[in-house]
């Protein structure tokens, strides 16, 4: 059994940290885990915009704060995101994500994150081995 | 792209809303949604205690509400479970979770629970072809 505290993850392992322009996640499970899924708990700026595609993962999005709208880019569509709301992006759907306010959101990555990955230019995360 | 509100789906959607003694679950994502894993919201009563063993399935769970203690039934260790704080069965862990508190988890099940599984008397979900 894994037991982990997202306060103490921040302190005391700071390589299970990452972040970038205007969005911070912890990652509490990756791949070397072996649940066959990352779990990653994602904070997104007040006030910032992001287009993310992830081409090789599925990913889910639960918002447990905050405030925002996501755009499917294919459909054009516009969904709103506030506490109790999941998207799933079972099609590797290439999105807009803005935070109203902060976003807090639990994500999940199938196939799991390794931890090594960096947003390409393109929004995706390139497929590492674990 | 999958869009649900937690809330609406309990309105709309009963057949994705379980509970058994003193615990419910919102299915916010099940193997025919083709993710790879599930993904559901779930409320354990305040004062509730509970012995699982999911045998075929691994299960993470992270804890956005309340307070409790988690035992691992193979070591005698306990947790204390508070928000911020996952566990994840990653060796199919068999445990006792209990709540001081109401507890509100999010928890990701792979393989994907079908939302068929009944708990066995040995706590476990039977694996169930999706």
């Amino acid at each position: 059994m894994i037991v982990r505290d997202f306060s103490e993850i921040t302190k005391t392992q700071p390589e299970r940290v990452v972040s970038d322009a205007k969005w911070s996640s912890v990652r509490m499970l990756l791949a070397e885990d072996g649940m066959g899924f990352s779990f990653h708990i994602t904070f997104l700026e007040a006030g910032s915009e992001h287009t993310f595609h992830y081409k090789n993962h599925f990913e889910s999005v639960y918002c447990m704060q905050g405030k925002g709208s996501i755009t499917d880019l294919a459909t054009g569509e516009t969904h709103e995101i506030k506490p109790g709301v999941m998207y799933a992006l079972n099609a590797h759907d290439k999105h807009i994500l803005r935070a109203e306010e902060e976003l807090v959101m639990a994500c999940v990555f199938n196939p799991p994150v390794t931890g090594n990955e960096v947003h390409q230019a393109d929004g995706s995360y390139a497929l590492e081995s674990a």
